[in-house]
């Protein structure tokens, strides 16, 4: 091992896993370790300490290695200054960009550390006059300044919450595991808490949805939650809007007449006329404004002023007017949302929980709520590791949060 | 084609389907056909009338096509009288035997027509004094006459529902599929009336359950539902009733500690333990009586005398002391249990559910509700063609159907 | 009932189900029926024909329902002539225009009757010098003229493939379903024989694909099947090129190491550091003749000079320099790319698939494979009822198919 | 904490994320602990060690405690010796007895320490004059001698394989997650390696299987493996074996015409008339002998002499006649079989790969097959950590293994 670098890290590192976890990264990227220094806490509350020394044959490797110990909250010892690098063209990084984690980031350059504004995973960082911020690579313009290699970079990893009483319940509910055997009155109730918290701090609460809120007959109880104020921004597709605003016009949704409970086989000239008539209108506030569209989730929203971003899919027809059709533009639109946002709820859609993962600072709370697991293992995987999730029945657990957050809530 | 023979039905041929799955089946089981006369109903509220003619090149085949058809309520326009033969061997049909739909089924012998009692699927005819009844080919006794071929008998198919009024609901709020997206507080409102309905007629209601009753946090709902008389007979495995006992007695149910909403993984010890205290007291009404079991759904079936019949399998510990080991015994117990059930409600349970609907006749309503699509749409493959699905949350239905049901019920 | 319209349909209508459905949509569609006349071919290779009279108190809704019965090939018996309306703004259809289904359509205008070109559901159709075309709403200009109302429409039901022997094999292996439970290795072949009846009818073979085929190892045997010219155009996102681009520059595809088979979590900066590198180069046609990509599908593609069409989506990084960022524009080269295509095959991408079912003419058979057996069912609900699905692992189904096309074929 | 016990444990501790479980079951059991010492190996390959004081306020908790980090390997410093207590009554264990683990186990009498035989988790130990063994709770009798507690008892780790070579490929190819997204075909040739090791080292190989063994067209594959020699021993239901004789018989399985490929719906009872007549031949033996059964798997087993084990289950129609009907015998033939089995493969079946898993010591390799993950995620969760899953299609898998293992093997 010609190439070693020395990391530490502070925390709850054996319980968590943390350590097992920054071992095992070592191995898979081919490096190999030596434990310096381990203070273990002797006791569950106590932090622990650990001093790693990295090797690696091959110096590129070693900084890879650097930055994915990173994920986990271990900086070097010694991380000296970062380095700045011009990117070469518009729209890309310099070739050893360094790829940020969605953690807390301070770079170091001859001024001193400053802090990197808005942490974003996948990302490179980008340095001028106003300080250092992440940058998507579609995003970086020729000749800005953008830090390389793993030098002059720490992280700080997330503070795991002690559990100082065994007895306590946390809101980690999922914390360990995803699975639909679990007591979901109480994960219901767990939910609302924690929405009444963030509404309480002053924080916005974000809602991802996709179009089964409106197939499962979850309409109602969103439009009451939008009317309470729990639902400060929407991020969605096409879909939910276009279904959401097809139920308010013709009654149906899809093909599923919700007031009868039996379904409307292929009714897609009624999905397809109401975009239309949406886009007849020039937008989705126009049509409130109009009186065309009088009620459902899109028509709560531009009623109570909250904000919404739809961002467009290859398989949406139409689509409907507010919806932006670049997804870049889209992920933009997206960002520029994200400000006070305290806490996110994800229900039922992969593709927009996946997005909105990916650009959540990984302090900000989590919840991802669907019917098939897939959806919840896969954003966990992708690296929201805050995201904890909730496998059960959209309709039903839409129902039962309006009916814990929203006083006299009662379906008809 | 050598062999003919003409069947005919009346009903809702055409709208239903059924014409075409007969004319399907014909084909799959390699005969022919030759409509022969079809009076179509002009009307939706028409019956229509169809003679068909048969053709097979091989009359055991045509036999099988004529048995097949049957299972779609179409007879022989001629049946004949029905042949009977003695069974060759205890636990053994003649070769030809007739094997059983779950419709109302009559055999002319020459005596005249007498009724089949008991339909069951898959099944013989036994006949002897006491008339005509179903029997599984475990239960048949050397020299019992059973019937063989496809003659002298007619079956009566299931009127399908008419929809009157296009306006109108109907129970069959999944007839044509099986999806999660629905609006489900609606299917549990329908669900509800359908059973205020069967106790007002004075019929049982049968639960078919499975052990994410329990782990869903479903249980307490499923109390108050035995506690105000939705729940006359139970049938599970040993894992339902372990669990539920388990945590009555632990508080923890195969690691999910309920209350805090956080798992004790692999809690096995808990596990086997209660069971162990149940052998011990030798029953679980016994467990009841000495003050050992005081809470739960096991508990409260004993305290309201509500009948339980729990049908071991391969995977147990233990079992628990009430548990029939041997399942055809199991099976026994079952079909004695099913006398007056006038509908039956099977969660998550896909084991028990088949069990319960190869044995139930297709006059029984039966809606299955489960978070897994599979469980549902195997039921209705394996010819419980009156099964109705409901993909949800176990725990949230639970919890609004005893909401919906129970005067005052509210979780604390 | 105050209005009126009689339609007729001929063709295969009982045994293939097309009888029940129409009967069935009128209900649905809150209108009613009178069967006219019903001529029922005697024998299962004849054809019947059906003449209905629709009512329904409300003419809107009684266009409705025609349009509805011209996607089962029910044409009214004097359609009339065609309206023409102008579009009121830049993509904005009149509203009532005519919704297209996806089936060989004709309108009549006064010279007589035209072929309406392209035919894709839920479009519109515009008329010019140049003749009849569908229309997607974004693409329609101020005051070009669209077809209104349900006159002066013909449509061509799809001709049901005829079983004239019971015992043949037909390529509807899942006419009927979708299950796992099938003979896989059959399935293969049968895909198999139909690619070789394409390519020996001069007809191109259009592939979309997700990014699971390089997890699953697949992307060797798709080279192998771009190599022998059984892959004529890929329809993809920006997910499939980036991890296959990802695995041949660094051996890695998001975190699964292909050869060792174990994997490198959350490996996210191999991939991010894929896309830089592409986007450096320009294109990846660029970083092929550069030499910076030198192997894998997109290499493939790119060295056999065969066509791809990658359209981004919300949860993109990046994305490749080559993917469209705008979806509309992206289902516009999609749209291009379909010329002369005689077989679709989509294997492990429901979003994509769908995307790309919608604009396929009803003619074109396409199969869909994926493990997740969704992704089949969500095809066939939205329309494509072309589409035949195999639920299989998509590593071992690509495998087999290359040793079945490809001579030689054998990983090494 | 009033009560104290001192553990200790040594082995791969750090990076196998042990240490962090055992932490973490402390605070999950309601005990504390103090870190009393930690050796850390310094680099990857070293073992570790750690001394730990467990403390409860309650000593029956603290038991438990102990007896729950046992499953982990870690025992009391001062174990001091066995607690035997006879057994209240037949079928019941003395309401402290230990619960196992299926780990290696010794127990430490007057005369010291002996080995306990056949690991099994979740039964009792019996100890009389032949030693010391597991038993379960059903087959212990009245006054038989039953450890108690959590004293004189020692269990044995597995050792974890260590790593010695990053780069180096080990069997554990999915040690850390189930997914389908993986390289398969690698997959497959490690299973077909380990099996080839597996008979070379003298022992036997158990197959576990489902009944989609034949619904996937897999069975002339396994039919392959029995006649060369791959499957010593099968564990399965009624289900499969009906399902292989039904197609022995009639060339059909449950509606699947395997040929052709295209279904017979609820081809019922041919499946019925297939168990009648093996119940008029005696068994299945009997059948191939009388020349009444000749292809399929369980014909192939018959003929070269295989053992199998079919336990029944609730749903089960019949059965065949050498299905155990009582599951508790079953479970005692399964056990009596598995004596010099080295692997068990698992395939499409969750039932009896619970069941088994049960009864395995953890020192037997598994590998469970599915294309369900569900079945590989809860053989994993019940306790059976040996377990490495494989999600992909049955029918394909079992073509390839064949493939690989038997020379000359082509399916037709």
């Amino acid at each position: 091992m010609q190439h070693t670098e020395t990391v530490e890290i502070r925390g709850h590192l054996i319980d968590s896993g943390t350590f097992a976890r920054i071992l095992d990264d070592v191995l898979e990227y081919s490096g190999d370790y030596r434990i310096d220094q381990l203070d273990v806490g002797r006791t569950h509350t106590d932090e622990s300490y650990v001093k790693l020394t990295i090797g690696s044959d091959d110096h590129e490797q070693l900084e890879r290695i650097i930055m994915r110990l990173q994920t986990h909250g271990a900086n070097m010892i010694d991380p000296g200054r970062a380095t700045l690098r011009p990117a070469p063209r518009d729209g890309v990084f310099p070739e050893d960009f360094y790829s940020t984690t969605n953690l807390e980031t301070r770079i170091r350059l001859d001024a001193g550390w400053m802090r990197v504004a808005n942490p974003e995973m996948d990302c490179g960082i980008v340095v001028d006059d106003e300080g250092a911020r992440t940058i998507p690579v579609a995003d970086i313009r020729e000749g800005e300044m953008v830090v390389c290699g793993a030098n002059g970079i720490k992280v700080t990893p997330l503070r795991a919450p002690v559990r100082t009483d065994p007895n306590e319940a946390t809101f980690e509910f999922m914390s360990s595991d995803v699975s639909s055997e679990k007591p979901q009155a109480l994960l219901v109730r767990q939910v609302a808490q924690r929405m009444r918290d963030v509404k309480a701090a002053g924080k916005k609460i974000l809602w991802v949805g996709g179009p089964a809120i409106v197939h499962t007959g979850a309409a109602p109880a969103l439009v009451a939650l939008v009317e309470d104020g729990y639902v400060d921004v929407l991020f969605a597709g096409n879909a939910l809007a276009t279904h959401d605003i097809e139920s308010a016009l013709f009654g149906t949704s899809l093909g599923v007449d919700l007031d009868k409970g039996h379904g409307v086989p292929h009714g897609h000239e009624h999905h397809i006329r109401a975009i239309n008539r949406i886009r007849a209108c020039g937008s989705i506030a126009e049509a409130v404004s109009q009186g065309v569209l009088r009620s459902g989730v899109m028509h709560s929203l531009v009623r109570h002023d909250k904000e919404f971003v739809l961002v467009g899919s290859v398989r949406d027809d139409g689509p409907l007017p507010d919806v932006y059709t670049d997804v870049i533009e889209g992920q933009r639109a997206m960002r520029n949302a994200l400000k006070d946002v305290g806490f996110a709820i994800m229900v039922a859609t992969m593709l927009h929980s996946i997005a909105t993962g990916n650009m959540l600072p990984a302090s900000i709370p989590l919840v991802s709520v669907d019917i098939n697991p897939a959806t919840v293992t896969k954003l966990a995987d992708r690296g929201s590791a805050q995201a904890t999730g909730v496998i059960t029945d959209i309709g039903l657990f839409c129902e039962q949060l309006a009916a814990e957050l929203v006083v006299g809530y009662k379906r008809d």
